[in-house]
Order: C-alpha cells, then sequence, then structure tokens
C-alpha cells in the first residue's frame, strides 16, 4: 500500500484533462488562498490559479467571482537556449507528491535535451503560519555543463472564469523585490504579489514583459551540480488588517520570509500543521484504502479553514479555483461545520461568524425577493456580503441554448434553517455561548422570523405549512411541504424558543436588548406555536415511507438509468422547469433521507429503514452531498456494507477526481469540501456512532467489518477525548487538562469521564 | 357593401390550406352536430367533418375528443366515365355562399370537361327544427348530352385527430334507406347514420366499398336539362332520448323527413332561425363592417347553441372540428354565455345545467389535485362526464421535442368561480331561481368550498390568499395572489353568501336539505370571513396599476415586438417553465383588464384607465379571448376608437379566419365561439354600456363616432326590451307582453319600463 500520508504520481499525462484534475488534487491551500496542483512553468492554459478567500469581483453581467492572484510562484528555465517544460520537453522520469502532514508540494522533473539531462526539483507551500505568505525551494541539476537561464518571478496572466479582474496591473522592482500591483475592477481593491528570492549563482537582470515580471538568472552550470534556489511571495489585499500600505506589507512579509530562512518558515509551517493533525487525524486500523482516503479528505478541510478572526468561509469548491463563484452554500453548516465543531472548533467559530456578518445580506434577500419577507433568508450562494450570487438562470439548456430558470435562489429556503440549526450546535457541542451573544442569538431570530413570514397556515387542516420551496432533491422545484425544509424550519423555531429560554434564565438584560433591538417581543409566543403546528410530511403508517413533498408519491414510477435511457443530450439537465426527472420520483440527492440522518434522534430505526430502501433506488446522487448522507443512515440502521461504499464514494472523491467538471457549458471542476465533511462524518457519526447534544455525548458504535479499530479525537465542551473504538469495546481517554467530568453513554451505558481517566467499555 | 346576411366566395383555391380555412368559415351546425363547410364530393384529406355534440371517445394513450361522424351528406359524379371534382376538374366558375339567415350552405360550381360543361349546385342544411337531421338538395346541368353517373351514400372515410373512434363500422341498405352503424371505442355507444334519397330519374344500384355505402345512379342526361334529387340524412346515438333502437330512429328520422319533403323540412327549419334573429339581432346603422362581422359572431353562437334538453355546453372550437379535444372551457362561462343570458335564455339554461351534470366530476377533480381538496374543482378542459380532459404536458417544445408541462389543469383555479359567477348572474338577470334549487346552489357552495380548501392564511398580514395559480395569462404559470383569480374567488365566496341568505329567506326548507346534504353546516360563517379577509391586490395608491400577481412589477421590462425578436423557432412556447416570456411583463392576454372588465363596478374609470394603457402594451394578445376585454375595458373609460378597433379584432376573428392553426405540431384550426360572444359584450356592454344587476338595468351609452345608432333586444327577469342608442337618446320599448315594470338606469336617470310602453331619454 502507498504512504497513507501523501498522494503521489509518477506519471506527467501531457492532455489539458489531466493537468487540469492534478491542478486540482495536488492542490496546495492556507485558508488564505489556494495554490493549485499545477508545475512551476505552467500558465493560464494550465489552470494556474491563486484563488483569494473572501475576495470577490464582477466583470459587467458575468458571474461574480472570487479573484485570483498573480501567480508569485512562476519559475521557467532554458537549457542552452532551450526552453525545459513538462508541456514541451522530453520527459525521462517525473514524480510529483502532496504531503498529507503538512500540505507541501514537491514535483522532481528528469527532462533530456539535446542529449543532455536536466532535473528539476521543487517543493512548495503555502505558509500555515503566515497566511499570506507563499515558499518555494526550486533545484536544478544537469548532467552535462550547460548554459542555464532562469526566469522567475510573478506571473500576471491570470487564469479567470470570468474575469479579468485585476486592472491597473503594474509590474515593478523595488530594490530586491519585485511587486506586481492591481486593483479589483468593481470595489477598487487593492491587491499586491511581492516576491523575493535567495540565490547564490548566476548574474541576475530584471524584465519586465508579456504581463510577466522576471529576474532573470544566466549561468555556466557545472555538470552534476545542484544548484538552488528560495523564492518567497506575498499576497495582500485591501481585506487584510495591514497596518501600513498594501504594497510595504506585502513587501515586508517577503523580506521577513527571506531573512527567517527556508528552513525556519518550512519548521513553523510544519508545528502548524502537526497541531492540527494532532487532534483531528482519525485512524482506522485495518484498512488502508480507507484511511488514506478519509485522511486526504480530512487534509482537504484543514487546509481550507478560514484564516482566524477573518469571519470568513469555505466556498462549495473550497479554494480551489473559481468554481460556483468561490460561493459559500449550505454545504458548509451541514457538511463541513460539524468536522470543524467536534475537532477544531475556532475555525467552527469563523464560519459561524461568517453567517453573523452577512445577516443584514440576509436580512436584504428576505426583503426583496418573492412578496417580501422579514427576517434572515441567507444566500444561496453567498460571498463576503451576504447578497446572493446566485442568478435565476443557473443553468444552460442545450436544446434552446438559453440559460434555464431555477430556483435554487428564491425557493431554496431551508439554508436559513441550516445556518441556525448549525449556530445551535455549536453552542450545544462547546457549551460556549459567547456566540450566540455576539450576533448568532440574532441570526437565529431572524431566520425564525423568516420562516413565520413565510410560512401559511392552513385553516382547513390547522396547521402551518412551508410552502413553495426547493428542497435538497433539486430536480422538483417549487414544492410544498417538503419533509426535509420544513423539518428545519420546525427546528429552527424550536431553537429560537429554546434559545430565548436560555437567554432568559442566564443573560436577562442581553435579551431584553436584543429583543428590543429586533423588535420582535410579539413575534416569540407566535414561535412557540409555529414549533407546534407547523406540519412535517410524517411516515405512512403501513409503510413507514415519508412523502418528500405533497404529491411525490403520485410521481411516475421509473429507474435513474431508464430516465437516463431517455437523455438525448449529454448534458441535458434533468430538472429545471422541463426535466426528465420532474415528473418522476427520480430525485437528484439524499432529501427525506438527508432529513433522517440531521434529525436521526426523532425517527425509528424502521422508519429510517423503510425510507432509507424506498428512497436509494430512486436516487441519482447527482450531487456530491448526497452519498454521506446515504451511508450515514446506512450506518446508522446497520447496513454496514451499504454504508462501507457509499462512504468510499464521499471520501474518494478528490483523491480519484473522476467527477463531472462540465455541465452544459459550465465550468465546474474543483474539490468537494462538502464531500470531505461528509467522508468525515460517515466514519465518526456513521460508524463511530457519535451524537452530543446539551447533557451529553452519546456513542453507538457501528463498526465496519473490516475494520481492527477506530480512533479518533473529539472537543465536547471545551473538554478533549480521545476514542478508540475495536469491534467490543470503546476506550475513551479524557484529557488530563479537561476541566470537567462529562456524560458519555456508550451504546445505552452511562459513564462518567473524569479529567485524565482511560475509561474502557464493552459494547457487545 | 356585400350582403350583410350572407358571407361567399366567387373563388375556389386549390390548397390545403385554404379548403380547410373555408371549411371553417363556411360550417354550418345546429347544436346536435357541425358540418364544416367542404363540397359535397370532398373526403377526409379535405377535412370533412360531422362532430357531434356532447359525445367523446379516446383512442389509447392520444387525446380524448368529440367524435365525428360518417358523412352523410356525401355525392360525387363522373361525366363520360370521368370524376368531377373541385379537386381535379377544371372548374369554370365557382360560388359558395352560408346564409347567416339561415345557416344555408350553397355552392355553384361550372366544370369542364373534354369539352362539355358541367353545372353542380348543392344547398345544405342541418335542420335547426330536428337536431338529427341533415337535408341537401343536390341539382346538376349539362350543356350537352352525357353519361352521368352519381354516387351518393354515405362516407365513412373519417377525418380524426386523434381516431379512429368508430368502431365495428358496417354498412348496410334497409329498403330505400343507406345505413352506416358503428360504435365507439371507450363506451360502446352506438353511432348510426341514415340516409334516403329523393330522386326521379336514371337507373340506382348499391355499391358498398372502400368506407362508402352509396347508391349509384347512371343516366343519359340531356343537355341543358337540370336533374335533382334530394338527401336526408340522420345521425343518432346512444346519447340520444330516443325510444326504439338507435337505427331505427335513424331510419326513421330520414323517412319522415322525406315524407315531408325538402321545403317543407326548409320551412319549418327557417321559421326556427326567424325566430333566432327575431330576438337575437343587433343592429348597427352606419357601418356595414361591423354590423355584417357582429352578425357571423352571432351567428356562429346561434349555430352551435346546445339543444334543448341536452345539458350540453359550447367547446372552445364549437362544433367545428376535434381541436381543443371539442372540450368546453371557461371560454363558455365567461365569453358566450352573457350573450344567451340576455338573448337566448334557454340556452343559458342548457349551460348552466351542463355544470350541474358535471359536478361530481368537478368534486372528483378537487379530491385528486395537489394536495387534495374538497369542494368542486372544475375540469379546465370539459367534456361530458367533467372529468378533466386536459393534459399535464399541452404544449410541444421544437427545441427538445418533448411536451412542455404547464399547469393548465392543475393550477387555473379560476375556472370554479367563473362557473359559480354566470350561475349567480343568471339567477340576477333572469330573477329566475329554479336553476339554484336544482344544482345551481350546490354548485355555487362547492365552488366557495374548493376555494376554502385552496387559500392559506397569511398569519403575518393576516389575510387570505390565493396561492400558486395560472391567470388568464398562462405565460405566468404558478403565481401567487393573481388579482383576477383571487377576485374571483373572493366574489364566489360573497356569491356563496348571498345566495344563502336569499335561500335562507325564500326557501328556508331548500337550504336546510341543501346544507344537511353537503354537510356544510360549519363552513358558512368561514365563508363569510374569506369574503372579507380574502386578500385582492389593490391599485397602487399613485400610479392606480393594479399588480396581476406578486412579483410582476419586478419582471423584466421588454416590448412584445423584442420578444418576438428574440424567438429562434417559430413556433417556440412564450410560456411554461422556459418560454421567453416567462421572465419578463409581456402578457398572454387581458388579466388585470379582464378583471376589470368583470367587476367594472369596483373600480374607478381612473383605475380602469390606468390598468388598460399599463398592460395594453405589455399584451400579446395570444389568446382569443383578449381583444374583447380591452374592447369593453376602452368603451367603458371613453377610448372609443381603441375600443372600435380590438372590437374588429374579435368580431372579425372567424370570419378572415386569419388565426394561427398549428401551435408546434398541433392543430388548432376552428371556429372562436368565445371571441363571437365577445364581439357580442362589446357591442352591447361595452359601446352599449349595458350592465344589469338583481335590481335595474343600467345604460351608459358610449357610441362609436360612425355609428347612427345601434340596436338589440334584451331579456331581463323574463321581460323582453327593445334598445336603440342613437347619439343622443336612448329608446326603451318594453315589449307588451312583459310581466312587470322593470327599473332602467340611463346616464345616471332612473326610469320606469312598463309594459308595451316605448320610453325615450337624452343621455348627452
Amino acid at each position: 500500500m502507498h504512504n497513507l500520508w501523501q498522494v503521489h504520481t509518477d506519471k506527467f499525462i501531457n492532455e489539458k484533462e489531466s493537468i487540469m484534475r492534478n491542478g486540482n488534487v495536488y492542490q496546495i491551500a492556507n485558508g488564505y488562498m489556494g495554490y493549485r496542483g499545477t508545475l512551476d512553468e505552467f500558465g493560464p492554459d494550465e489552470l494556474v490559479g491563486i484563488t483569494l478567500a473572501g475576495l470577490y469581483d464582477r466583470v459587467g453581467d458575468a458571474w461574480r467571482e472570487p479573484v485570483n492572484a498573480p501567480n508569485g510562484g512562476f519559475t521557467e528555465i532554458t537549457l542552452d537556449g532551450r526552453e525545459i517544460s513538462a508541456l514541451s520537453t522530453r520527459i525521462k522520469k517525473h514524480h510529483q507528491s502532496l504531503s498529507l502532514g503538512n500540505a507541501v508540494f514537491e514535483r522532481e522533473t528528469d527532462f533530456e535535451s539535446r542529449g543532455k539531462a536536466l532535473q528539476i526539483k521543487s517543493t512548495r507551500f503555502l505558509s500555515a503560519d503566515e497566511p499570506n505568505l507563499g515558499v518555494i525551494k526550486f533545484s536544478f541539476t544537469c548532467n552535462k555543463a550547460a548554459r542555464v537561464r532562469i526566469k522567475t518571478g510573478i506571473d500576471y496572466n491570470i487564469w479567470d472564469l470570468n474575469g479579468p479582474h485585476l486592472l491597473k496591473l503594474t509590474a515593478k522592482k523595488k530594490s530586491g523585490t519585485l511587486l506586481v500591483q492591481s486593483v479589483t475592477g468593481e470595489a477598487s481593491k487593492k491587491v499586491t504579489v511581492a516576491e523575493v528570492i535567495d540565490l547564490h549563482f548566476g548574474k541576475q537582470t530584471h524584465e519586465a514583459g508579456g504581463n510577466k515580471n522576471l529576474r532573470v538568472i544566466e549561468l555556466d552550470a557545472k555538470a552534476n551540480q545542484t544548484y538552488t534556489f528560495y523564492k518567497y511571495f506575498a499576497v495582500v489585499t485591501d481585506n487584510d488588517p495591514v497596518k501600513t500600505s498594501v504594497h510595504e506589507a506585502a513587501i515586508k512579509k517577503v523580506e521577513e520570509a527571506k531573512d527567517s530562512g527556508y528552513d525556519e518558515c518550512l519548521s513553523r509551517h510544519n508545528a502548524q500543521w502537526a497541531k492540527r493533525w494532532e487532534h483531528c487525524d482519525v485512524k482506522i486500523e485495518g484498512d488502508d484504502e480507507a484511511q488514506h482516503a478519509l485522511r486526504y479528505s480530512i487534509f482537504q478541510l484543514l487546509m481550507v479553514a478560514p484564516v482566524n478572526g477573518s469571519a470568513n468561509s469555505i466556498p462549495a469548491r473550497a479554494l480551489s479555483g473559481q468554481v460556483y463563484k468561490g460561493a459559500i452554500f449550505w454545504d458548509t453548516e451541514m457538511f463541513m461545520f460539524p468536522f470543524f465543531l467536534y475537532t477544531y472548533p475556532e475555525k467552527a467559530v469563523e464560519l459561524m461568524r461568517y453567517r453573523i456578518k452577512t445577516l443584514d445580506g440576509a436580512r436584504r434577500k428576505a426583503k426583496t425577493e418573492g412578496a417580501g419577507y422579514r427576517g434572515a433568508f441567507y444566500a444561496w450562494e453567498s460571498q463576503e456580503s451576504g447578497d446572493d450570487a446566485c442568478t435565476y438562470f443557473n443553468i444552460g439548456d442545450p436544446f434552446s441554448k438559453r440559460d434555464l430558470r431555477t430556483y435554487f435562489r428564491d425557493k431554496q429556503v431551508h439554508i436559513s434553517g441550516d445556518v441556525a440549526i448549525a449556530m445551535w450546535e455549536y453552542f450545544k457541542v462547546t457549551g460556549d455561548d459567547s456566540l450566540l451573544l455576539e450576533g448568532g442569538g440574532e441570526v437565529i431570530l431572524e431566520c425564525a422570523r423568516f420562516y413565520y413570514s413565510y410560512a401559511y397556515f392552513n385553516k382547513d387542516k390547522h396547521r402551518h405549512e412551508i410552502l413553495d420551496v426547493v428542497g435538497p432533491d433539486e430536480y422538483h422545484e417549487r414544492v410544498n411541504n417538503n419533509a426535509f425544509t420544513s423539518m428545519v424550519a420546525k427546528a429552527t423555531f424550536e431553537i429560537a424558543n429554546a434559545m430565548v429560554e436560555y437567554l432568559r434564565r442566564r443573560h436577562p438584560d442581553k435579551l431584553k436588548s436584543l429583543v428590543k433591538k429586533m423588535d420582535i417581543t410579539g413575534a416569540l409566543p407566535v414561535f412557540r406555536e409555529m414549533a407546534d403546528l407547523l406540519y412535517v410530511p410524517q411516515p405512512d403508517e403501513t409503510t413507514g415511507a415519508i412523502e418528500q413533498f405533497d404529491g411525490y408519491f403520485k410521481l411516475k414510477e421509473t429507474t435513474v438509468k431508464e430516465l437516463k435511457a431517455r437523455m438525448i443530450h449529454p448534458n441535458e439537465y434533468l430538472g429545471a422547469g422541463q426535466g426528465l426527472a420532474v415528473p418522476t420520483k427520480v430525485i437528484k440527492q439524499a432529501d427525506v433521507v438527508m432529513m433522517l440522518n440531521l434529525f436521526k434522534d426523532r425517527y425509528t430505526e424502521q422508519v429510517k429503514k423503510a425510507n432509507w430502501e424506498y428512497y436509494e433506488p430512486r436516487t441519482e446522487h447527482g450531487s456530491s452531498l448526497s452519498a454521506c448522507a446515504y451511508a450515514m443512515v446506512a450506518a446508522d440502521i446497520g447496513k454496514l456494507d451499504w454504508a462501507y461504499s457509499y462512504f468510499l464514494k464521499t471520501a474518494k472523491i478528490d483523491i480519484e477526481a473522476r467527477y463531472k467538471v462540465y455541465v452544459g457549458t459550465i465550468f465546474m471542476g474543483g474539490s468537494h469540501p462538502a464531500a470531505n465533511g461528509g467522508a468525515w462524518m460517515t466514519v465518526v457519526f456513521g460508524f463511530g456512532g457519535v451524537k452530543a447534544n446539551a447533557e451529553r455525548v452519546v456513542i453507538n458504535p457501528r463498526l465496519y467489518k473490516e475494520w481492527k479499530s477506530l480512533q479518533f479525537n473529539m472537543f465536547y465542551k471545551g473538554d478533549s477525548f480521545n476514542v478508540k473504538i475495536t469491534r467490543n469495546d470503546v476506550t475513551i481517554i479524557a484529557d488530563p487538562s479537561n476541566k470537567c467530568n462529562r456524560t458519555f453513554v456508550v451504546s445505552g451505558k452511562s459513564i462518567e469521564c473524569v479529567p485524565g481517566k482511560r475509561l474502557f467499555v464493552g459494547y457487545r
């Protein structure tokens, strides 16, 4: 088996498709920026991209998307006047790897050119210690004496999906530092890249032209001698909390890095990564394939977690490019957040602060969508302000060549409840109420207020209903009483009520001022009625099946296969007004099953089983969010083989990079952090059977048969625990630094975990 | 100017399109059946059709549609062994005409064949006195002696859109009568055609074959001698109230007709037509074009009015063929019914009885659509049972070649209110409560109950709302708070309440048993609340504009012309999920303006003007129902030139036959009785300014400037009045047979019309 702490390949396939997919698999990131896994000599045609978190720009009517920075990592080399590149030179050997332990990317390529062999080796990382910083060690060795010219510096030929976003690009050299300065078009935000190198050979000149700001180093290289230099680049923007000007800050950052030196930078970087893994790793004994896929998934999440204090969140394609507008979807709260909540709460806080920061945007959206609502209707595709980046026309129709009207933006109202649920989970699992007091409580109340103004009362049936929505299954738009959405809305009212009760007891003054500020006194009793009388479709008394929405059971019975056979264009969309799936029971992704997972405590095993079996064969899994929901519920009901196969599907999506990269004409390649989060959830919540609430942590192990043990750490109420599950027993070690005893319930047995003590419980 | 009592042409254009259009323009009908305006020798390729009212059949999964009967009017002729036909023989002269006075169709064609001239002349009518009967007089004259063979009888090569509907077709000859017997496929209903002729020349033999049951008459015709024979055919089906077997009844009908003879049959027919015109004609002095178009419109309605006692209604394409499944739409109540109500109430009764007959179908539909409703949800496309013939996929998409999902059937809920309003109008204008007691009251209460179960209460805004509907403007589907629909629903509650009050006062026992039978006691107080709190979009305080539905004002501004320029396929549909009009303000037809017309007493002239001017430029008039609404409101607000031009549009639609005949692959040619009714309404309600309510008849004349006078009859509460409007005054003659004084209000002046007296009122 391969090294479980890296991904690597010994092939370089000179095809666009392979280069694009490797760009995703080998990307590195540090929460501030992502750097696609491309080679040093590559440019925009090979989709080189340094995508910045939280900085967006829009050109004309095109999609608003994150800004890609100039590439400060660019280096190209010529041997005896001939350009050496993986794209054009004969390659004798190539190896590239990405270390999961510290997000270091390495490439080593042996070229042959006119009878000479040149080896290029580079090592690159984005500092986990200094978010603006990228560091590269670049070496080359020729087997014969040769004239070598290196061009290294900043390439500002930028790959953009809907750019160009950076205007007034200017290249400068200030003392030893290369600078590329620019401003974004929409908001005139400065974006500057500085670069310095640490080099001790050759003759250096400066060359600017062709949108590159370069140093040219010429030397007569000796045979078999290895020449090495170090590159430091920094990206600084107006979004950064810098005290000086942006370009001064950038210069300072690269100079300081150079002064510290490569080894010191790497060691600080490694220290950060070591801390992360120490608490976040999950160990699966007896199944290297699962272990590797899971570790890669966790790695992806750790790389893209927002910088502390940034109040940024994680886009649906993380920092792997501009796909999906760099927007934050429900993916974050429902699929990524739990991982951070249990293992890395300081990042969970940032994700929640992002929703607090964008509350005003959610209020604006509520006011302007549909008939105009009150409260907070969070953006379906959220960027820095919380205004919705989602368009009303999302998907290209291959028949008419027009964009199809979809209702993701205006009808996928479960997003607000998803946020409220995550906010409350944060409080329940961490026990930390500061977030509630610093805006989180307001978020919850505004989400409840939104549902109150969105819901209607059915007098004939004496119940509130949530009408005209799109649930997770986006193939059936504008449905009434979608089980998932209604349940999320109901939970939002319950959470609002519980939170008000909590504040009334613990922070009455804060409650008073919040209620006053929000002018919401009268609504509070109504929220109680809403929680009681809001209709959520219930299991059928005979079959146990829950109707996904009003009328779903009356739709046409068909199979996914039969449906796909009826497609007459490979890119035709199955949903929207007229898609093939619309009149049928075929669904895009987990919907009722997603609800059964999210609210697993509220449903019997029989109901979960009935619905899993009903919906599973009718699900296309047209979204990467689907597999983990089916995996978790499968684990919950003891279908462990199914759980395992869906787990591999969710865990290997990025490592195998076999996903679709085009829908219609829309490029959608990139990483899948929600599926990564789903992989972690499937292991810890599914096979581990972990579920924490405000009172206790419940563990009902469902260990997969090939696994000897499963071991992970988790935080609960600020205390740290190591849990090891074997076939017959569970060992829980409460960290000595823990503050309190905590209650764990293992397969029904309640136990107290005392700080510093190890507990051993049999569960068979 | 042409004869104002006929349409005619001196051309025969041997093209499919022209033959099809003339088939519509020259059709005759008698309420029992329609006979397209084709020539004697034509067959199914020329769209010969004898369409039966109220008899439907379905083949497999194809559309259910009315049955076309075998053609008992078929005659072809050969001259010296050569077939003579307008399709193949040289025509020297051709004339055909349709008399509006009595629905008699005549053709006279001079053929030339091998140097001989043959004139064929035929006269045809469907008896207005004996609904099953068709009568033809056929003559020919040759300028030279010639061998002539006539084949006449029954052609059962039937033109069907979605047939064949008639199975087990058998041809017989019994004594002198030809018979074609058959049964429908779906319900095994017998359909029989009998034919006899009255002929006194030649040698007759019988020939059956090629789906024709024929007599062959051979003779040596003398030069310049005219030979004439008479043909009588009868269609009888299991739907007829016959005492004998269907074929015996058919034989009897043709034998009796033959015994009576042609002249007697024609004279009885003419007597019926004379009676109709006596009360139903409208005279426009000074404008022959308007007079002729209006008369043709009235003629169309008179021809297709259901047979007394049949409880049939009038399909959207009347009896001109199988288009639109021969189904009854809201067209009947909203556009045709008023004509009958004011001029021919015995037919208005049949239209209403049809809705009573189909109440159970409407109840079934309510139960099964959407989430399941209570009460009566009338079929959007109604056939004999009231179950909905409308499909969920109605319109072919030229891009994907698939059928588009439309929401006509399940969301066009205004249909129930349209029925309730017509039912109540009948009572208000006739003063006759018998219909209410014989099922009409139940219809009204069931419609109110339906809206009660369909409506939702918006707690946040403290009002009931009608959500998720399609209004008259079918380009914007699934909208909330459509002004037209909500107003119709509100009116339905008001009507239900007024009717309950009326019954309580006048027929308390009937009310008691109705309420008990319907188990509706508790709902009655709720209907009062519904009438009060049901939200109907109101005029904007500044502009006066009423938003057609929630969000309409936020749609994209564009012009009809610009929108059409963006079409990339001539047959692409502008509505449904993805049509070009959907995101724009372009509407298919009058919607808010339709409401302002229907509820003209509730809105100020300023509001009507504001909305007419707002919506008129945004209306495509993609439906033949649109023009008359704009015409009537234009008259109402004094825009008489506009009213006139929209009037001509609605009045001339069938006479000019310029409408579209294909939408996608769907044939939709035929007559437009709703537009015909709209023409009458525009003249009497619009230019005449007539509006009756339960207390009085209001007349606010808006005479068009080119008209010297406008004269019409009307019934009010069973009494008859002749009204003549000139430029300055109104003359009302109350028929001597009237039973009571009736109040008329002419331009604000209230006057009492005493039986037998003439009143003269100036209004300038």
